[in-house]
Formats: structure tokens, C-alpha cells, sequence
């Protein structure tokens, strides 16, 4: 978490988020109104905190990683724009650690170069578009770092993603595999491409698949950028 | 800045960095000791970190945004390896805001979707691989962050990647400039893809090329992220 971002919280009165966000920062909320629900109900969360913030209340909507990467941000702007309450409540974006670079730090230094970062979730996008996107990254020798690889009911689109990442990739590439990046209980892996899939992976983990020059070393992942030594 | 980078730099004894960012963070080292120095030093720089923990110095390396998204954290394990250190220097990566997610909050929320992170620095990086990036990422209709878009020398580059865009994307796709994203003086301009490259760009500036769903509102920049309302 930022400092900013810890400041807001402290400003706040109203606390509005997803159960299992809520209950990460359970111990910064005391003496505030907090509202929170479950999955899938990103609207209906965000058009309530709209409603609470034009009661007056000054509300922090909290997400996980950064709110800005397949978060709460963009709902919150939309459900201004729908309510027609854009002009009438100030809001502030605040920037946090996304997956990807908290999962890099894990891992070692994978990102050092350019790289992209693909959702599987299909929930909200076509399945077509995303391999789509996996093929052009993996073309241009982009490092990709996966969010929502797997959950309970979707659990086939890695090995899809793998197949597709094997046709221009090494099948030695190396995979770094975080579970919890920067939370409590963080665990990583080092894989392969060949191998990946076969490693334990949910929907609290992030997948970063090298490029053609990452490598390791003992625990850590590296992709090299450049410099001579 | 995290609460965890805040805590090291508060635990450590010496400080190494780039000048212009060890003075971002000057009311922070009060009592410690500071290896300042240039640009494209950076493995000297490194070197010389490696060599202070090896007398046996408590050294946080600093870095700006996301040290592990072309940053310190490869070329300080790189160095480790180098100098033969892996087993003798305890290393932790702590990650950090990365520019592409800082200016994304001030310009609203335009990495809701996918995007790809492209350096357009050639030093390191043969500029034909940076170009064949940047199709790839347009073909794919991925948003796309450029960092280091423009230096004091390296003006041409922008122009070749606003052309290269066009034959992928509309040319009022909408495009995002921050200035000095997440720091003070901080300055946010919208343009389109058409007319973008007439805007004041320099090396503290990130460029934020929106794909086919992102629009304006008012001051924002959103892609959504396809919830139906």
C-alpha cells in the first residue's frame, strides 16, 4: 500500500469494496461506515458509492493491487457518468502496486523489458480476443504477465495459452508463478513453459512468462536489459 | 511511494542512486550515507552498491517508480552475479507505483483493459524490435504505455510510432500525456493519435495510446472494461 493511499483511507468515513478487499484492511477501518459485497457486483458497488458520495459522505472505494488495472477505477467513472454526477462529486484516482510488478519483485527482475499484461478472464472480453493478444505479445517477444489465469469453473484457458505461447516461444522458456504477490502468505514458483500448467494455479495467482532472453538464476527470475558488463 | 519503501529507507544506512532521484527523496536521508551519480551509470552504479554490502553496509538502492519495470532491481542482481555475491548479499525487491499506472490515475482510468508497457529507448534495444512491438500491440488492441517517449536527442522516434499507430488505429483514438506522473508538478494533457506528437513531450513524460474502446469524458481518459449498465 502507498502512503497516499493510507492517508486516504485515514481521511475517509465511508468504506465501500469487495468483501475480501475489506477484510485485507480490516484493521485501518475502525470507526468507519463500511459497505461491502461479493463478487460480480462491481456495478451495483460502485453506483452505491456514487449514491453515498452525493449524501455528502466522503467515500473510499478500495481495490485490490492498483484500481486503475482491471479495477475500481474505470466503474467508478462510469457510474458517475451514468448517475449524471460527474460535476457534483470530486474524485481522486489513487495509483497503487499492480499484480504484475508486486509479482515481479518476487520473482527477481522479469520486467525489465517491455511487456504486456492479458487478463483471462472472459467474463467481459471474447475468448478470440485475448489468445489474440497472447499471439501478438508473444510475437514480438513481449515478457506477459497473466492476471486471473484460472478460477474454480475456468480452469482450461491456460493450457490454450500455453499451446498458443508454444508456438513461437522455447518450451524452456522460464515462468514465474506468484501466489499473494506483496500480501501475507505470498508463495512463488519457477517453471517452464513446457511445464507451467501442471503447478498449482487459482485466481490469487499472477503467471509471467519470460521472453527470449529472461533466464534464472538460483531463486531469481531475470530478463537482462541490456547493459554490458 | 509504498509504506514498505518508506520503512527500508528509514532501516538502512547508505543510500545509492541515480542524482535526480536521490534528491526527490532528500528530506528522507538525513544521517545516512549517499552515492549520487549520473546517467547511463548505472552499472557502475550498481557495482559500487554490491561492493558497499559486501563491507557490510545496510544499502537501499533507489530507483524511481517501479524499480523492477526498466529499472535497478535486473542490473543489482545482474551485478550480484557479476561480482560473484549471489550467496554473500541478501537482495529484497521492493516494488514500487510504475509511471504506466501513476499517470494512468491522473488521467482517469485507461488501463482497464489490456495494454502493453513499450520503452521507446534505443539505447539498449534495437529500434526495429521497439517498432515491431508497437504493431503488434496495435494489431491486438491493446493500450499502449510508452515510456522515455522523447529525450534532449532522441526526437524522431515519436513520430515514427504515431505513423506506425495510424495504420492500425483511428486517428482520433484518444491519447493521454502526463508530465512528471505521481511527483510533484505533475501535468496532464488529452490529445488524440492524429495530433499527439505536437504536445510538449520530454524524458519525465508517459504517453498513454488508448485502444478502440477508450474514450474522453470530460477530463478523463476510460477504457471500459465492459460491464453492462
Amino acid at each position: 500500500m502507498t502512503v497516499k493511499a493510507l492517508r486516504v483511507l485515514e481521511q475517509c468515513d465511508t468504506v465501500v469494496g469487495y468483501n475480501t478487499y475489506v477484510d485485507l484492511i480490516a484493521d485501518l477501518l475502525e470507526g468507519k461506515e463500511v459497505h461491502a459485497n461479493g463478487m460480480r457486483q462491481e456495478v451495483a458497488r460502485c453506483l452505491h458509492a456514487v449514491e453515498l458520495a452525493l449524501q455528502g459522505r466522503h467515500v473510499a472505494v478500495v481495490s485490490s493491487g492498483d484500481a486503475g488495472v482491471y479495477g475500481m477505477a474505470g466503474v467508478i467513472l462510469e457510474a458517475l457518468i451514468q448517475r449524471g454526477a460527474v460535476k457534483k462529486v470530486p474524485v481522486e484516482i489513487v495509483p497503487g502496486v499492480t499484480a504484475a510488478t508486486a509479482a515481479a519483485a518476487a520473482l527477481g527482475a522479469p520486467l525489465m523489458h517491455d511487456f504486456a499484461v492479458i487478463s483471462l478472464s472472459d467474463l467481459l472480453t471474447p475468448w478470440e480476443l485475448i489468445l489474440k493478444r497472447i499471439d501478438h505479445a508473444a510475437q514480438s517477444d513481449m515478457i506477459i504477465a497473466i492476471y486471473n489465469p484460472k478460477s474454480q469453473k475456468r480452469v482450461q484457458q491456460i493450457m490454450e495459452v500455453q499451446e498458443h505461447l508454444l508456438r513461437y516461444c522455447r518450451p524452456d522458456t522460464p515462468v514465474g508463478i506468484v501466489r499473494n504477490a506483496g500480501r501475507a502468505g505470498e508463495e512463488k514458483r519457477l517453471s517452464t513453459l513446457a511445464d507451467f500448467t501442471s503447478e498449482p494455479i487459482d485466481m490469487f495467482t499472477t503467471v509471467i512468462i519470460g521472453n527470449s532472453q529472461t533466464f534464472v538464476h538460483g531463486e531469481w527470475l531475470i530478463t537482462p536489459r541490456g547493459y554490458v558488463w
